[in-house]
């Protein structure tokens, strides 16, 4: 159970995009800015952009730009951005299965076993909804010269 | 990013253990009671065993029992009891490397966007860590004939 590391190369790509002003950038910069695959983050730029958290500028002086300010993206939405669906738990209904479910009358309300999981995946989830990158950024700002750093490194 | 279907094998054969008084009972009719791979469900009983939330009792009249009341027994101890990890987000600090990492001074605190994400999966392990499989079971509890259709199917 791991999410895949084009999370944490968008959520960096994103800030990234953002400290130099917005962009657009082109995605072989944006990969060489961390040492990562220009393929594989170009896969996660188009995820991105999908989500409609990036825009695909086209032309010679093209690449990726933010569509909209890190104040409205979340986490979730970058992690639903590139994995697609944030449910880690998938009931099978084995309840209905087997010996149990031959015996059982048909079940009328919800698998008490997924509604508990559930709970828990909410709680995360709402956790992730509740940052945005505005905050990760405010984080990042503590650090000495950063800004300086991306900017020469996107230059 | 998907949990592994012991964990719902897992969460269901606890409870059924718990419903007909706490074993031992076989891991071939553990497994029957759900339709399930009796090869698979024994090594995730396994698994619960080194956990220490089940007992493997050897005999001819042997198999498994509760550790363990389920007032006990939380969602986050059979998550990790079958998962071994919790943790789904890995940060590899790409900001460390590339012409990012290049430029940075040594970095001295963690990194911001790796502190986010698990102040997110926090919140998840806390929820799973509340929930104890005795509320589970007063859950299913309210469903008719759910104790009868257990023993019934276990003995």
């Amino acid at each position: 159970m791991r999410m895949a590391k084009g999370v944490e190369w968008a959520l960096h790509t994103l800030l990234n995009l953002d400290m130099i002003g917005g962009g657009p950038v082109g995605s072989g910069q944006l990969a060489e800015a961390h040492g990562l695959s220009a393929s594989y983050l170009n896969k996660q730029l188009q995820q991105l952009a999908r989500a409609e958290l990036v825009i695909s500028v086209p032309g010679p002086r093209g690449g990726f730009r933010l569509a909209r300010p890190l104040e409205n993206i979340t986490l979730l939405d970058v992690v639903e951005a590139i994995e697609g669906s944030t449910q880690v738990f998938h009931c099978t209904e084995i309840r209905c299965s087997g010996k149990i479910g031959e015996l059982s009358p048909p079940p009328t309300g919800a698998c008490a076993v997924n509604a508990a999981m559930r709970r828990a995946e909410q709680a995360w989830h709402q956790s992730l909804a509740a940052q945005t990158l505005a905050d990760i950024r405010t984080e990042v700002d503590s650090t000495p010269l950063v800004r300086q750093v991306v900017r020469s490194a996107l230059n």
